[in-house]
Order: C-alpha cells, then sequence, then structure tokens
C-alpha cells in the first residue's frame, strides 16, 4: 500500500484540506488567528471548532510577548505538557509546569476540601506573578482563579481555558470571558488537553523564528 | 459562584447527562460497549463518536485478558500514557511504554527514511510477541503494523487504533478492520491521543474490581 511517510508533507497537505473545506469561514477569521483555528482542527478533525472560538483582541501579542518575555506557562494536566513542542518552549528558555501532583497542592486541596486543580491555581498564583496560564481540563481551576482575581491575588499574563466537559465547562468559560484580562476560549462543551495543546503549538511555531541560537 | 467541587459528583452528573442525550442512540450499543462510548463523549464532547465507533467482537474481551495476563502496553505517543490511569495499570502490574523517543527508533528512522512512529512500531514488534498496541495518533504506525502482520512478523494481542487527521488516518483505519485480530476503532477522520485514553480508561475502571490488594 502506498502512503505518505514524510512529516512535513502530511501535514502540509492536511493543512491545505482544513483551509479548502473551511472555505468561507476562514475568510471570516482575521490572518492571525488562523494558524490556531486550522491547528484546531488539525488535532480534532472536528470543524465545528471553527464556530466556537473566542477570545480578547489582545490575547494573541500578549501570549507571544510572555512567551518572548520567559513567563513560565503553567498546566493544568500533565497531557497539556506532553502535546506540546518542548523543544520550541526550552529553545525560549520558557518554564513549564503542572503542579496537579505537587504534594503542597495534595496537601491543600484535602485540608480545604477543594478539588486538586484548585488548590494547583491556587499555588500557581502564589508562586507566580504574571504565569502563562492553560486550563485544558478542569472548569474549577478556572471558577478558583475567578475567586482569586477577585480578592485581588492573581494577575496571570494570559488565559488559555478550554476545559471540556458537561457540567461547569461552558459555565466557566464564561465566566473566564468576563474577567478582564487576555484570553483564548472555546464556547460551549467543547474542547481538552489536546485543544489546548494545538493552540499553543500554532503560536510556538510562528515563534520558531525568532528563536536566537 | 456555586460550582460543583466534588469530582466524583461532576463525572457522575456529566454521564447521566451523556446518557440522556444519546437517548435512543444508546440503546442501540451493547451494554458492554456502552461505558466506552460514554467515555468518548465524556472526552471530546462530541456526540458523532457514538456513530463513528468500529469494533471486532472479540476486542474488548482480548483487552480485558490481556491486561489481566499483564501484557505490556505500547502507545504511539506519551500523550496517551499522559491521559491514562497509571494507578490502576501499575496495580494490575501491567508495563506501559511509548518508544517514539527511544534512540534506537531515532536511529532506526533516519538508517531507513521512515517516521519515528513507524520505526517504534517495527521495534515494538521486536521486543513484545502479543502486546497491547494503542495508536492514537500516527496512521503510519498502523500502515507498519500490517507491513509487519503481512510478513509474520507482528502478532499483537489488540489494537486500539484511533489515529486522527486529514491525510491517511481514515484509510490506515480501514486497513485495521481487515486485519483479522481484536480492534477498536473510529470511522473516518476523528479520533486522537485524548480519544484513545478515554477507551483504555473506561476499560481501566471496570478492571478496577478485579484488582486483588
Amino acid at each position: 500500500m502506498n502512503y505518505i511517510t514524510n512529516p512535513e508533507i502530511i501535514e502540509q497537505r492536511s493543512m491545505e484540506i482544513i483551509a479548502s473545506e473551511l472555505g468561507d469561514r476562514l475568510v471570516q477569521i482575521p490572518v492571525e488567528m488562523r494558524p490556531l483555528i486550522k491547528r484546531i482542527i488539525h488535532t480534532t478533525a472536528d470543524f465545528e471548532y471553527a464556530d466556537l472560538v473566542s477570545y480578547s483582541t489582545d490575547f494573541l501579542t500578549k501570549l507571544k510577548e510572555s512567551l518572548l518575555a520567559k513567563s513560565p506557562l503553567i498546566a493544568d494536566t500533565t497531557m497539556v505538557l506532553s502535546g506540546i513542542n518542548k523543544r520550541v518552549l526550552e529553545a525560549l528558555g520558557v518554564e513549564y509546569y503542572c503542579y496537579i501532583k505537587d504534594p503542597e497542592v495534595v496537601k491543600l486541596a484535602k485540608e480545604e476540601g477543594i478539588t486538586r486543580s484548585m488548590a494547583a491555581m491556587q499555588l500557581t498564583c502564589q508562586r507566580w506573578e504574571h504565569p502563562i496560564l492553560v486550563v485544558g481540563n478542569a472548569p474549577t481551576a478556572l471558577f478558583k482563579l475567578a475567586e482569586l482575581m477577585n480578592r485581588g491575588e492573581a494577575s496571570p499574563g494570559c488565559v488559555l481555558g478550554v476545559p471540556v466537559g458537561f457540567v461547569g465547562a461552558a459555565e466557566s468559560k464564561e465566566l473566564l470571558k468576563r474577567l478582564n484580562l487576555p484570553f483564548f476560549t472555546i464556547d460551549g462543551r467543547k474542547g481538552g488537553s489536546t485543544v489546548a495543546a494545538s493552540i499553543l503549538n500554532a503560536v510556538l511555531y510562528e515563534l520558531r523564528g525568532n528563536i536566537t541560537p
């Protein structure tokens, strides 16, 4: 059986198919956001995402600035970290963490009767001043972020918040939109760790050119 | 803002919503397969998956047998391993690996001009006799598996093959169906690492009861 085995050609051809099938819908998306949308669809094969993205106008600029300024990137799951291009991240000098298994998080969650995702968000905002926050899984992480911001205890550089799910996910993302910070989200129930990773990767691939060896 | 923070309650409520919205479609799915379908939707919030699953009638039995017999589980991406419940896997005594970064794989891919996913599949089938194969990302891994099987150089215990994508993914999964082995797949372009992990987790959660402490 004949099949393409060159990863670059596979990716290029995939992106052409996606652009072609998106057609007019792609034209309606601002040029600089198209790579993000295309990569989400590349990862999910789900064209509905083109109609579900929602973001603040300063998100992309702010995310790039934060990455180039070596702000730390904190993800809610190890799966997000697994999916992102760590070679580019490391070349940029960006540190990345997931605190979900941190002993302090486990302890805090138990003591306060909250989810580990909430405890991890609390710890993140104690440890870092303007982190890049990535939430691919836990609506409760976004709810906790809102609480911390209301108390003046959190000021993330930007938030990529795309938890997936049936209980609280959509609500947590609507809340994110009202937090007055640079954000990117997916309306409704859809999202997830691979979606979060794909959005980050789209931006990281673009920044590859900015890396000075 | 009030929100549910108990993970068990969130999950239970989510599964109720999924079952309710699937309605009659769920009834048409064999009872033992329902937890798998429900967990895919839980992970993707995409109900289309209910109509895209395809599997051999012996898949579930064979996967459970393989896990209980401590057959090794080999995934094509670290993201799949990141997403599966390793506590249950370890309690069952099942070893798990991803060879994509294995120096021997990197070398083999370079030498033969093939993708690392293909090289990893080749190495997997050299190293293990009847592994549980999980392919969440790379169609070329399934193409390579077919070649190896045709040459009598591979005899996996079962294959969970759900690569996502626009070039080769659908074809690789159609090929998987014709390999005459216990398989589970997703028709068409959809799938991915989170989908693969969700299917495995559904089975692992069921096996939790079988673990002798």
